[in-house]
């Protein structure tokens, strides 16, 4: 079936391809990426969307030589497959297989790693500036999304490339869409240049028509030069970039391979810094994408045919949290729900539906909405920021800045904590945990199951009471990706969420334990498991849920050190400043010496994979957590 | 001699003040700013700037019930005169006085604390946000400088805001210069727009010139309206603002109080979001300020006469970074220094005039600086990145996502590491040790005098290199702001900077020793004078400089441990996740028992005070480490 993509050779064949060799080549992409994405999940509408725009880019610049920086990078399937990576293309996102972003161990054809949003520009540049400085000779290209561009470190690049004079090609890919539907003043003022559909070759010829015209009367003669420029704001408002310095081109049409062939060509051989503004559709070609983009942003496996998924029924953490949240709204007309450009993912959607103006999108732009937050806090609101862990990471500065030193509290959902599987190493959540827990005044909580996770967010609205005797400032719970667990949440009833309290999980009255297990979030779970399996052998192990990394139950964790003979802490995070780390450094100053082992990840790039795949190498499985427990008993035993 | 200032009554009185008024209150704020800064050192050309601005801005508002950040915030010291604070102005920055900055526990003038730049217009937003649906009524205005635009948070806010449909006026105190000259194309823009010099009379009057000109053909009718608005751009080019959904209103000259109160108060009862762009001279009526308006940023105390401060000729850990790369820059020619608008407080002035080419300063940009210096290492430079350890926590996520993950290495030239004296708690480069700690493939170094600074920088080279041995990532240098130290350090002749290693600097050959002092960067001088203080009372202190916190010298602080009785580890940051974490983590695993004590700063919020002051506050000083030594050590004995 596919033809050209098994008999051709890439990138090369696309410099000697026709007009109708690229519609092929585009057809069999598109069927390529279904099926693939079909049976393995992963990105698919950005990737439909960019088939034409990559062959194009890849007939004028050679991806083993030029630098391309694809921004985010969900989009580069059809460059994976065009840089020698088709036969692969099953593996990708599973262990051991290809990444689902650029990934510069892969393939040289992979100029810079990406993962996060707007950082292309930032790389892009560096690059044109190492080729100057060196006195080298390639192409240098970004590919930025319009939905990337709300991100302001992209504008501090921008800002910067603008005076640079450097030979450089900034690639937009406008269309109107980030994850779902983009917002702001720049994706409205890009809406309105699409939307005049003049494309490129209008614009000059209305420019050439308005220069030429007679009779223009001696009072505008003066103004006749600068009439010249100004005219170009009539057709397309394009000043945003040209004021920042960019000569710009477009815009066009990004499923026109030879017209963007023509557009890029010219772009490369310019002098200085250029953008070209691309419009594209996300999911293009496919139908069930093209109506549904934001369910084929990033989805799980389908029916290729029809594009149904498999519903899943399980209620997951961000599900439950939208709901609880909304609900929650309905009492209380000062909650408001913060997002940056994660509605669906957040579990945010019924919070919008129901509370529309009390819901705020505000792009991908997490230090923004950590300030804006803490801007509504101030003034008597009180805001629910969700957001994913990885992403949390640009905001450090603000949570700390805007928030903790000013005592300004904010509920910080945390999602998708802890390793994030297929996603990988850009995306892993296993930071939030230590870089939170030495900052002033912040409360970090991370619910097992989802009756934890509502408790907690009760708990979450008492933080704006100043007089509440909780820390007062964010107050983050942080909870995973999962949506299944099995373990006996029974123990609930009578272990209610307290403010900076552990509670046992399993306690029978035993005068003495082997082993504790000091768990937290979604690895008490593991911790329970654990303790079954150690049961059988005879081995008695406490499992105590410690619920809050900050302030930390000093108290709950010393009494069940004092009954347990070692120690295991547990958690889905980096060891180094996390829980095992607190409770380390509280057993040295009390003085209390058991054996102890921290349970947690090493600070190594932390691969993808499945979630258990992960766990596993890491030693965060059960049974690996089973012979940890057993090994510390050995050496009481040894000590004794 | 002030008369208005001491006789009036503030803010009230700058509502009925006649145009004579102004000018007389506006040259007495003046002297008054010149003789407290000479006196207590200080923000003064920002200051001297805004005079005029404060003024008319608080003769349309209430500070006290409106809502005003101040972005930045060091451009307060006419806000705190005119808000009940004069009589405290000669505290300002001293322990337990004024603080540099606004600060909500201060007064409730103060509306929201800031201190790192481009954070204004979000929180600001937040406050209009949490306005409308509180169902308030308070104005909402955002003042940021055209230095402090060139921050991307500041255009995710913008983004945002355009699209809100909120009451908001943005006021962009624009003066060409952020600490030193601006850059980027936004600066080159807003310098167009002022160059042209019409403010906004002209502006009006021509718009109605053009609009009135008679004989204008036919061709062009259709035009007409089109014509209208681009005529706007003819003058003044306000479209990147207008595009984002701002009504833009100026530029209006910035030391004519009537003239801005006009413009203020339309702005204020506009329908939506509004930016007033304001033009101001920095250091405006002090001839040595305007002169030379980077000098009277942040000054040491002067002479208000003449302008002239007390050179001090000991050369501060800044210079010396920026000779040494100056010098080694000339042996290397893939050496490029970057820097987030700080060319002069990093020490680069010298770099930037030898080797122009290879100094890159973006703007108050830190996400972008670090990611572009990811791209440069990607093609084979060697970027230094010099940048205060407080600014750093903007590019956090950039660190991890973009340099660390990817195993590219950038050297990290961290200024101002430490407890920061008196611009206090947004300022503290307290954090920098714990969140690189954990980040894989980080290298953290610290030197403890400015030799050990060269020799760090001259092994940092080689993490250029794949095959060093060395972590392949991000190299981190962190040095404190202080200038004098003096202790013995001839001990380095016998022991060289090694990658990963510490070195015993008063080892003397006793079998063993009372206890250990484990101290890194600056706090190597304390541990020093802590030994000799507790050599006067016999006891034994071996003081060990860790001189990297990643990788942990591991073998050799067991060494010391094994040595010593009892341990003391120090750091000039906070506990959780630095240094002494680290060590207790290590000798928990290590079953290692002996009375361990971890000194460093807790998670609470610094106050401002000289360095000294603050290190006494929290147990850092010589007194309370001898007395924590004589403390592990007589616990020893008590379990002995």
């Amino acid at each position: 079936m596919s033809n050209l993509l098994e008999t051709g050779k890439f990138p090369e064949d696309l410099k000697r391809y026709k007009e109708k060799d690229y519609e092929e080549l585009s057809k069999e992409l598109r069927e390529r990426l279904i099926n693939v994405v079909a049976k393995t999940g992963g990105h698919l509408a950005s990737n439909l969307g960019v088939v034409e725009l990559t062959i194009a880019l890849y007939s004028v610049l050679d991806p083993y030589k030029d630098r391309i920086v694809w921004d985010v990078g969900h989009q580069t399937y059809v460059h994976k497959i065009l840089t020698g990576r088709n036969d692969r293309m099953e593996t990708i996102r599973s262990k051991d297989g290809l990444s689902g972003f650029p990934k510069m161990s892969e393939s040289s054809a992979d100029s810079f790693n990406t993962g996060h949003s707007s950082t292309s520009v930032s790389a892009a540049l560096g690059m044109c500036r190492a080729r100057d400085i060196k006195g080298e000779d390639y192409r240098v290209c970004a590919v930025i999304g319009d939905g990337a561009l709300t991100g302001g470190m992209a504008y501090e690049a921008l800002n910067d490339a603008g005076q640079s004079k450097t030979n450089f090609t900034v690639i937009l890919n406008d269309n109107g869409m980030s994850i779902s539907k983009n917002v702001g003043g720049m994706s409205k003022y890009l809406g309105n240049i699409r939307s005049k559909k003049t494309y490129l070759r209008a614009k000059r010829g209305v420019k050439k028509f308005l220069v030429s015209i007679p009779g223009i009367g001696k009072p505008m003669e003066r103004f006749f030069h600068k009439i010249k420029e100004a005219v170009k704001a009539l057709f397309v408002d394009t000043e945003i970039f040209e004021n920042l310095g960019f000569e710009y081109f477009g815009p066009v049409d990004g499923h026109d391979v030879e017209g963007m062939k023509t557009i890029f060509q010219r772009a490369f051989s310019y002098n200085g810094p250029v953008l070209v503004h691309v419009v594209t559709k996300k999911g293009s070609g496919y139908n069930p994408a093209e109506e549904n983009p934001q369910s084929f942003h990033g989805t799980t496996p389908f029916d290729p045919e029809s594009g149904e998924k498999n519903i899943d029924n399980s209620i997951s953490f961000s599900e439950a949290f939208g709901k609880k949240l909304s609900k929650m709204a309905e009492e209380d007309k000062n909650i408001v729900a913060v997002t940056a450009a994660m509605p669906s993912g957040t579990g945010l959607i019924g919070f919008e539906k129901k509370h529309p103006d009390r819901f705020f999108d505000v792009g991908i732009a997490e230090q923004h909405a950590m300030t804006m937050s803490a801007g509504m806090s101030a003034c008597g609101l009180k805001p629910f920021f969700a957001v994913y862990s990885t992403f949390l990471q640009r905001a450090y500065d603000q949570i700390l800045h805007d928030c903790s030193i000013q005592n300004l509290p904010v509920v910080l959902a945390v999602d998708r904590a802890g390793v994030c599987g297929p996603d990988g190493e850009t995306h892993q959540g296993i930071y939030d945990l230590s870089f939170l827990n030495n900052l002033p005044g912040v409360t970090v909580a991370a619910p097992s199951c989802i009756e934890e996770l509502e408790m907690m967010m009760d708990m979450s609205l008492k933080v704006f009471d100043k007089d509440s005797g909780m820390l007062n400032g964010p107050f983050a719970i942080r909870y995973p990706a999962k949506d299944k667990y099995s373990f006996d949440t029974s123990y609930l009833n009578n272990a209610p969420v307290e403010y900076g309290k552990g509670a046992m999980v399993n306690f029978a009255n035993f005068v003495s334990y082997d082993v504790a297990i000091i768990a937290i979030g979604s690895m008490v779970e593991t911790a329970m498991q654990t303790a079954s399996e150690l049961k059988k052998e005879g081995i008695r192990a406490l499992v105590f849920n410690a619920r809050f990394l900050a302030p930390l139950d000093e108290v709950g964790i010393l009494n069940v050190c004092k009954l347990c003979n070692a120690a295991i802490s547990l958690e889905d995070g980096v060891k180094c400043g996390g829980m095992g780390s607190s409770i380390t450094e509280l057993l040295t100053r009390e003085n209390i010496w058991i054996p102890f082992s921290v349970l947690g990840l090493p600070d190594e790039t932390i691969p993808h994979g499945k979630i258990e795949e992960i766990h596993k190498m890491y030693g965060l499985d059960v049974l690996s957590v089973c012979n940890e427990a057993k090994k510390l008993i050995r050496r009481k035993q040894d000590f004794s």
